[in-house]
């Protein structure tokens, strides 16, 4: 179903993200012990304001007024594992839109099983790499933890399965990122490869999808192109000035917070 | 009560950082998953020494050799909660300054009754925002987490009442904080919003309280203002050279190592 | 028993440190909450691949597939604990090399206890500070923290009976090193004192000398000697442009990307 005019313009991504600086979403973060600290941040610099309300009896009370919910399960402890389910299923009750990044699902057995149970409480986004993606769709062997192995464009045909069967948005991240509803697939190109030099660099993007959705009306399709958009803007913007990763990652901060529409060019994105 | 003269002078601060790089305090740590590497970092950076130790069954023995505790209600799994009564309980009793960090307390149920029971344990100081002290005087809803939506003058009261039933030192962070022990109260400017950008901000600074009221003999209220004061005049110091939030948190750093009592005097303080 | 020559020159080192870059070894780590993040970009850093798979039921199916593990006792949770204890079984029956961490071994209770049943799982390298090695071989009081309170040259006859006893190599971290296999010692000069200003400098090369081992083969002493050599090199260049303790973090990841065997002449090692 090729598609030639773009399916968002820069106009509307600089929107989108104008949207998320003034309307500072506030997203319950239920998240890795790896990549807290950095998501919280990349939530601040970005304009959003991180809650990471993860404890049984809490999570579930707090999805409602939140603006909406990113469940990673990256590191998935027994604790953590009933507030997520907690979490989901009050999302899911509430109408608050909420994201599913289903770190190294495949080969692990206990997170594997768990989400497919948290599948039934209709995630609005699924973000993963394209290892995971088709391991949740049901094919592919599944990641070794977060880097994938597989490639991006033999993701989308599972990608676009399981947005169909789920309803959901669903992102493949990788040197281009792919983002389809089933219906409509779209490509954010650029980046940097230095992304992939630091943890987090996916598990935080999860995050900042969860908060460019709700500051966006809960347009998911729009939201997660726009937050991957903004994403590469910022890696290159910071790229640029990086003597390692280590600056890198101090510099992404800066640019998420500074990135204007007029950088967003080179990601505009075709259908 | 009006009282025109500084409580304490730029020297009186000065002095009571110096005591904190001399002495190097033992400082305990039970804080949330998103600060500790944050807070360790800052503890290390101010001169003094972190321990978290924070496993149940360790706790309470530990808290007698620290120096002073902190415990942070921002992510309280149920397996930390155990070991936060047992550091509070011991360190009541071993005469263990100990500082109550009682992040989101209000609206979230587990933590409010939690925080509850901790403040049987006398905490020393009880650090905040305006609106989790509000909250945890009885008065107020709370935070939804670590932002505060109340303003720092109207949590005055609260505090100062906060304050009086506890016997604690009661701190509100905000624009200007306020530090009271129900009679005097002191207020330090100063300060940079690039600290509300940045994951931490607020729970580290209680762990500088502890560290900064053990390097002073106990002497909660100096030790309260001091960490307060330190911590603005590094935050202007930072964000002098700081390009966004990730450049701000390193600059931050850095200043807590390099401020000099020279550098505290935009932070006399006045009662 | 003196030996003149280098036990290993610059260039087996540079030559290690490249074969570390090539084949990318995937670390399982199971480490403490305070410097997941900072472990995980240490290795992302110097060419590695993180994994931080610690959920009991996940963690022994993953120990076979990892190049090496890490098992450090900083935060040890009940959850952890056990699956610390999986993937430690899992690795020495799968004959994955698997590095200990001792971190606070002697005072505190419920890791002393755990560490003496991990090392039935006959660890392949032993990390350590000059007061938790003699603390695990059964001499000395034990650390406070990660903090050494004890000299590293002390540690010597404790650190070779431990490997000895044990079979693994074992090493004491300080302003110069102390590797040993029992019959060979070796010693890494070099480094910077800033390493200690920040949280996780010694954890973090823990988790580098499993990625070390991993990439040459096995060869323990030689992994666990170029790991050290490694860091302080890289701890050395960071230093060299650092303004305090937050900026040399960030240049000692940038550093670990960018050190060339031509930088560790100084960290040559003589027996």
């Amino acid at each position: 179903m090729p598609v030639h005019a773009p399916t968002y313009t820069p106009a509307d991504l600089g929107l989108a993200i104008e949207n998320l600086r003034t309307s500072a979403p506030l997203i319950q973060c239920l998240t890795n012990a790896v990549v807290t600290n950095f998501t919280a941040n990349v939530l601040l610099a970005a304009g959003a304001s991180p809650a990471m309300v993860d404890v049984p009896g809490e999570a579930a009370a707090f999805a409602p007024v939140a603006s909406a919910v990113l469940v990673n399960l990256g590191t998935p402890h027994a604790g953590q594992r009933q507030a997520m389910l907690e979490a989901a299923r009050s999302a899911h009750s509430a109408g608050t839109p909420w994201v599913l990044d289903p770190v190294a699902v495949g080969f692990l057995e206990v997170r594997t099983r768990f989400a497919a149970e948290l599948l039934a409480q209709r995630p609005t986004v699924i973000r993963g790499n394209a290892s995971e993606i088709p391991a949740l769709a049901g094919s592919g062997a599944g990641g070794r933890g977060v880097d994938a192995t597989d490639d991006v464009e033999a993701a989308l045909a599972p990608a676009a399965q399981l947005a169909g069967s789920c309803g959901a948005v669903v992102a493949v991240s990788g040197p281009v990122d792919l983002v389809t509803d089933a219906r409509r697939t779209v490509r954010v190109p650029g980046g940097d490869a230095l992304l992939t030099r630091i943890t987090g660099g996916g598990c935080a993007l999860g995050a900042l999808v969860a908060a460019m959705v709700a500051a966006n009306d809960g347009e998911a399709l729009l939201g997660t192109v726009a937050a991957h958009a903004l994403y590469s803007a910022a890696a290159e913007r910071a790229a640029a000035t990086a003597a390692g990763p280590g600056s890198f990652a101090v510099a992404f901060l800066d640019a998420l917070a500074a990135v204007t529409p007029g950088d967003l060019s080179a990601q505009a994105v075709t259908a």
